[in-house]
């Protein structure tokens, strides 16, 4: 079938989730410096084509829990934020977020509206 | 509108494409090992999730273009592979590609296949 | 040679500078979101071991020179920002810059201070 | 002090680790896919100054371990490979390995050995 503009925005947003996971996992973190990091995945991500909004909340319990006292940070990864993008693609948004899902931090298409 | 599979398709699609770039960019490369690059990026990207093929062509002439003789090496960056990408979504199969366009790794959506 | 604590202490100097690269490098920036990335950058790596303190100059010029109006951002990578670091081990500090030097970003070793 | 270059082979022998960490951190890998992850990260990081051997052994068993059957793969990170690097700088090799120590991905000076 011949793609639609709602395939493209998907698409698009499946894009961004990818970019964002893959740039910063590994990123040393603590709770500290959690929410410095989470202020620059947003405004990088946004950078990108059609992108419009792109919200990380950082889980500072999980990353204060996560840290080796005798180390002082650990490394950051899926299980450290709860994750909402939204791309809008020639009138049409799409949705996700990437949350925790059984220990394994699943992307989620959640919705497409046309606003068109 | 609800999301349909064939939107989930272009959504892991999507996010296949979203890593394999931001994982492997700024990688050093040179001509002799971009062959082993490739082969690992298609392994490592065909382990997530609904991802049935991911081919790397690797553009030696471009690499060997870019590397200073002084340095030896040069980055790996979009520029320097033509990528294509298939997911099967529960019958319904996503193909892309990552092309230069105009200077700039375009990553595009080509079609979308119900085998089912 | 029986390492030194100085010799200790260039090689955790080093390890700082090679992650700080091959973390961000890659990550989508614009003359907007710059100096968001700096902080974050700074705040990250001051979380390993020995380190004390992380400079990033972006290059704000350089950001918007390179960014294509059509796309709008850009790729982090070494010509985009000077960076100074200061590791201390055991009371040895070692300081390095990393700075263009004939278009490659050149990681230095400055010098090396017993403060005990 | 001033930096000889034993300090200088030690600094690049850490710039090598910190790279090859978080250039690789994050990759998608499974039991399957592991040795060719392996020899892409030698040839990429070997490519870079001063370097001459770099030697990545995938703990297979500890990433079997770690795949959820369920998902198929997990993610690159330091308790999955013993790493060990060599690099010469004017005729000083310094050695170096990492390996887990406590729960620590510990990257280690091992030793200097002047061949001049």
């Amino acid at each position: 079938m011949e793609p639609t503009d709602a395939h493209r925005a998907t698409f698009e947003l499946g894009i961004k989730f990818g970019a964002l996971y893959h740039q910063f996992a590994g990123t040393p973190i603590s709770p500290a410096s959690a929410a410095e990091l989470a202020s620059a995945i947003e405004s990088a991500i946004e950078n990108q084509p059609h992108c419009e909004e792109v919200s990380v909340g950082m889980k500072t319990e999980a990353i204060e829990t996560a840290v080796d006292p005798d180390v002082g940070y650990t490394e950051f990864t899926g299980e450290f934020a709860d994750v909402e993008i939204l791309v809008d693609y020639e009138g049409l948004e799409a949705r996700g977020v990437m949350e925790m899902d059984d220990g394994y931090p699943r992307m989620r298409l959640v919705g497409i509206d046309d606003t068109a």
